[in-house]
């Protein structure tokens, strides 16, 4: 893959994604190029009583016609990870329970290997103990799935995660169904897809950048109930079950993808936008309707000459834009990301609890 | 519930539904009162190679500006019907296999009942063997899932369905699990609606509403990929699985439900609708685009002092409306409704040849 210099949102039709797989977790199969009521209630995080310890530090200012608030996920994170942190030593002081999580990881890739280490990491900053197994790139599928299976009847695992992606010798559907569905901290198992598109049913867990950015809404105030949605991006892992829960929260959903003929026009009614598409600086402040809130999945690396690094990353909205046009909108980084390991962290908690009955 | 006298689109805002509980599966949560390209590329039923059972007798008109085309699911009922008996005959012949579909009826509900007996009587006339079970209404609910497991176990039974409603001291989740995957002929299963919802997987079943819905547009050979699709209506057995059918096909999906604020201005836009709501002429012909194809779900009793009955069906969808602005609309009775058994049929064939491998 080519790639071209980038600076700033005019140069979106040209500039190119840099060559790094799988860096964001988006549809990356929309390949297409395309004003909001404001639908924030109230732009403190909310104190309610379900999330009694968040103890906001995050400071919001009003929305002006000129700047958008900024959704800070990294502080929120930050104080979901300290929630859990007090929730796990309390744990552990009662019934003696430290909640597990084991990955998987299979081959040598370096991105990979550098997920799998800043979720050890994480896990260790809580108290969650983490497990972890590396198979080589030329292991077979059943080697990986012994491995499921070992972590499936240890009663100290209550998280399984299989790092993705799998070498291209193994199914990777086959893999990810050993999962207990009682360990699928992923979220990722058929049961808990169905059980979320469905009314009345509860998955066991809900996918973590999908649930990441519902949480944000949700810390932010935001109101989803009667609000137009619409989710870019139709992944298995984000976009799909993004708009399942904004459906869940009683919003009109509509799912823009690859093959949508208006996607600037549709996504302009939106008062709430989830973009998981993987396409750098794709939404731009024509698609938004003013006051639209915004949750941007896209990390997207682009060249950058003046970073030391060489390279920037960049989200699927032109942030400058939608600054000026939104209520409120996630930056990248900073946004969504650091919010999927708080809420696998979260799912591992929950598993925890699950499998103690607490 | 109150009724009135019925008699067209006009008093839409005053009538009320008849009390005939649960003849529709519809989403009868929707309580709100609220125009088309043609998206129709050849009126003539598909003849393509993976119907080329199908031999057509509907007889289709050219849409013109006052007059939609009817599609006539009671045609196409019939067709796929005797390609159905046609395929079980060889079948038979072949290797000896007779599909077996086993229905489940808890209490003496007269609408049940009549359900179960046109079932019956559709599997005798296409050659699938039947098999019920009738329970009293003070069965316990572990009386009734032993009966589902006897069918789990029986191999000349390769579908199952429980007809619902169940008496309501049972859980109707406890109950439907129980039903092996394998046999789940109504696709109701958490697992298959999860599949369904899933990009690369696939379901074993489709629930049969939906499933006739998007068969009668493809039989009229109805564009489905990149147009604009409203679902009216989220239930789990209808609203839900249409919506995911319609994005499978790659159509761009709005889900309006009874938190809509403004259904008429989304339904507007469609170029495909599947209504299933429940209420008498709900959508009126300002909500639809001029050249849209319409699929309504809705059965709607309404009182009718000219008919013998007292009461006549009619959809969810004003008829006489969306005839003079539709490209294509199904009547209420003989649209979907005949598709349903016809499709359950498909599902208990279907299964029979998964069974032996055929």
């Amino acid at each position: 893959m080519t790639s071209l210099i980038w600076s700033d949102c005019s140069l979106s039709t040209t500039a190119r994604l840099l060559p790094f797989d799988r860096m964001c977790t988006c549809d990356l199969r929309f390949r297409q190029s395309v004003s909001l009521h404001s639908c924030v209630k109230n732009y403190s995080p909310s104190f309610g009583t379900q999330r009694k310890h968040f103890s906001s530090t995050v400071t919001v200012a009003m929305a002006t016609e000129t700047h958008a608030n900024v959704i800070d996920g990294k502080s929120i994170a930050k104080q979901i990870r300290d929630e859990i942190t007090s929730e796990i030593s309390r744990m552990k002081d009662a019934v003696s329970v430290v909640p597990g999580l084991a990955v998987i990881l299979v081959g040598d890739r370096k991105d990979s290997a550098t997920y799998v280490r800043n979720k050890k990491k994480a896990c260790d900053a809580v108290g969650i103990n983490s497990f972890e197994v590396n198979l080589p790139d030329d292991s077979t599928e059943s080697e990986v799935v012994k491995s499921i299976l070992n972590f499936n009847k240890d009663p100290s695992v209550h998280g399984i995660l299989v790092q993705l992606p799998l070498p291209r010798h193994m199914n990777e559907e086959n893999v990810l169904n050993a999962v207990s569905i009682e360990k699928d901290v992923d979220g990722f198992h058929p049961l808990n897809i169905g059980r979320l598109a469905m009314r009345g049913r509860e998955p066991l867990f809900v996918p973590c950048t999908p649930k990441g950015c519902i949480e944000l809404l949700h810390r932010y105030g935001v109101e989803i109930k009667g609000k137009r949605a619409v989710v870019i991006g139709r992944s298995n892992i984000v976009g799909m079950p993004a708009a399942l829960l904004l459906q869940r929260e009683d919003a009109t959903v509509s799912i823009v993808h690859s093959r949508t003929k208006n996607p600037d026009e549709i996504t302009r009614q939106a008062d709430i936008i989830i973009s998981a598409v993987g396409q750098p600086n794709m939404v731009r402040g024509s698609w938004l309707k003013p006051g639209a809130v915004i949750i941007d999945v896209g990390i997207n690396p682009v060249e950058d000459t003046k970073s030391p690094r060489g390279y920037r990353l960049v989200g699927d909205v032109c942030y400058e834009e939608a600054c000026k046009i939104a209520a409120a909108v996630t930056p990248v980084p900073g946004g969504v990301g650091p919010m999927t390991i708080a809420m696998l962290l979260s799912n591992t908690l929950i598993a925890a609890k699950r499998a103690h009955s607490l």
